[in-house]
């Protein structure tokens, strides 16, 4: 599929009700469990899809539509959240990410971008030249990906308990 | 995590909804795409869902609780749903769905499951001897393995369009 903006935002405007639908509630080892050394539990991905919205889509679209002199993003912090998420209740990350998304969401829409704006450029600092419209499908392949990881590392916790299912369950293996 | 029933249904008791956050009312690309040829889209996993709730989790318990002289299950059709979604919207098929997930799960709490019982055995035709608490944990895990399944098999539409950064979103190549 070629990017196209209101199906973009469609999947964007639906991921808050996604996890809240997913995880507000649920007795907490499905929340805290992750896959392991070095891996992230449900709690630490919505922080860092938190962070994402603070720092990340839109204002590295911003640096892109002001086309100034230097238009290198800002390296993204893969760790930000184990820090600003610390003290926090998972209702009071779903709150903060569903209140995060709405406003950027409301500032895309504001901008209602053109096809030639969607094909103004930044600079990845690891990727060189990338477009507007690469941005913002990641923004959605992004959310994606981060449900995915959060079924499957809840599906993993019942890697034992399944007995020989396992063998049918290729996702508690992944 | 060992199996625990109000764990597990916590689970189940949200798909329905995860599942309507995730697709309802998206446009119809991200509903019908899939990952290629004999894969499945989203459209066709919940018909899947719905199949298994008729045929699979809770009929299988029974044969289990009853303790007759055959145990065996009957073998599960994985294809069925392509003609039992077939002419029905996807609004129609997460409405089904809601509705025998949500009779399944008044059933399982009904039985009010003791843990002899969760430990009562019946026959797979793969497997040989499975228990009860096995069934359910695979029912559970088997949800959220779809969950990740669409998120991924959306995900990946945008396989393309990302450009760079899907050296970084691994879930579009999975």
């Amino acid at each position: 599929m070629d990017f196209d903006l209101t199906e973009g935002v469609a999947v964007l405007e639906r991921t808050p009700g996604v996890l809240r639908g997913m995880l507000d509630g649920l007795p907490s080892p499905w929340i805290e469990r992750d896959e392991g050394p070095e891996t992230w539990s449900p709690f630490v991905i919505v922080g860092h899809l938190i962070h994402g919205e603070r720092t990340d889509w839109i204002p590295r679209a911003r640096i892109i539509l002001e086309q100034g002199a230097d238009r290198r993003f800002t390296p993204y912090d893969r760790f930000a959240q184990f820090q600003e998420s610390a003290g926090k209740s998972l209702p009071a990350l779903l709150d903060e990410f569903a209140s995060v998304r709405s406003h950027n969401l409301a500032v895309l829409n504001d901008w209602q971008l053109s096809n030639a704006q969607l094909d103004l450029t930044g600079e990845h600092p690891e990727f060189g030249r990338v477009t507007l419209r690469q941005l913002l499908a990641t923004w959605v392949a992004h959310d994606l990906g981060h449900i995915a990881q959060i079924a499957r590392v809840m599906a993993k916790q019942y890697r034992d308990a399944i007995g020989p299912w396992r063998a049918y369950l290729p996702v508690v293996d992944r």
